[in-house]
């Protein structure tokens, strides 16, 4: 394995951070490193806001349903989705520009999770750790509001960015055989993967926590399937101009 | 700037690829990379659909719209947003599923688009060159038919894999100040950085094409803001179970 495959495969997310500020210029290094991602027809359908204000960075951890590394974090990014740009840039061009398109919102979401994989890791090549936050689709209005996003933009994820204070262990994954599939999609082996991966969580969620997590894969994703995780969602796209048509 | 940077910096899409195949294994080992990649509360949620039937490829190639790479390459994937797999999981672990959310749609879509750009990076670092192929969007129920993708399962992009037979330039981007605010979606500086950026981008065409391609960024995008660019996609990924609520 090489250095960078080795780096890639060491990755957990870190939630405890020094109180230290990355060096000079570290950031735009890593922004720019992840601007160097593929992007749709070379778009480039994302915008980053560096948080720096301690009261909205408090607001954010609070939004994201009580997240406190969003505050203590050296940094933190709000990955947007964002067609404003683009759009208006070919209008100017003198295209006849539609707006609100499904294809648009995929292009821009994916943009944006490809060029934050890039600043991920360029990150963790400079022994700095990260931790992806999902949590501001919890509220994501609010959050607009407070990064004052305009239409045709959208918060994607956060990312929390410093010089990590705890080591976590590296989270186990399902098998490689379960998620690579040969030319058709063939699920006739999944189940039986799946009850042992069950088995794998289960021995490590109660290694981690000393016997006291008792869970497995299954268990935990419960809680992502009910009517209850970000029901908001769509007509939150929607009034912003995501996925209309 | 560190290798890992530096490796990321020098990406670039290739499409000429050498008759020459991947050593044993590495193809899981990259693939096991890009699973470690962040993923929503550890969903999981994609599949790598491997194709190596050479019918498949020149169909496929065809219904990305004509791209002979997708035959040529070594190794073509099709990363595909997979929501069946952890909501079946939950199912059986007795959870009341909910289907069809707008916020599965964004994660599964997301998760697959971390877990490709490391497997990109990973391919990279062991100087393969990649290129992502969006155009499989293009004819998705087709392509689902093809890879006998079930409901909950839908392809969001492919990628070739190769050995580079061409060393086309590094593509710039826009500046890092355009896409990195602080603190606030500001875009008063916008369109004027997207004027200069037009300028870059024509001078790049210009070079790369020894003077035949007159064009620039903001020309370049038009076509993705007609209202034939992937209409199918919303109803498309209704039919398939994904952002129907």
């Amino acid at each position: 394995m090489n250095p960078t495959i080795e780096l890639l495969k060491s990755h957990r997310s870190i939630r405890k951070f020094k109180d230290q500020p990355l060096p000079d210029g570290l950031l735009e290094t890593l922004i720019s490193a992840g601007q160097c991602a593929a992007t749709s027809n070379q778009v480039q359908a994302y915008t980053v806001i560096r948080v720096t204000n301690t009261e909205n960075r408090e607001t954010l951890a609070e939004l994201a349903g009580g997240q406190p590394w969003i505050k203590a974090a050296s940094e933190f990014l709000v990955f947007c989705a964002d067609m404003k740009r683009a759009t208006e840039a070919a209008e100017r061009a003198g295209a006849d520009v539609v707006r609100g398109m499904t294809e648009q919102l995929l292009v821009a979401s994916i943009d944006a999770a490809l060029m934050a994989q890039n600043v991920a890791v360029a990150a963790e090549s400079e022994k700095l750790g990260i931790c992806y936050i999902g949590g501001l689709r919890n509220n994501p209005e609010q959050v607009s509001e407070l990064l004052r996003l305009p239409e045709h933009v959208y918060p994607v994820f956060g990312m929390c960015i410093g010089y990590p204070d705890h080591d976590p262990q590296v989270k186990p994954r399902l098998p490689v055989e379960t998620i690579l599939k040969q030319d058709y999609y063939d699920d006739s082996q999944d189940q039986a993967q799946v009850d042992a991966f069950d088995d794998t969580m289960h021995q490590y969620y109660l290694e981690r926590t000393g016997g006291k997590k008792d869970s497995n894969w299954s268990e935990e994703l419960k809680p992502l399937f009910t009517d209850k995780l970000r029901p908001h969602m769509k007509e939150f796209l929607e009034k912003r101009g995501f996925g209309v048509k």
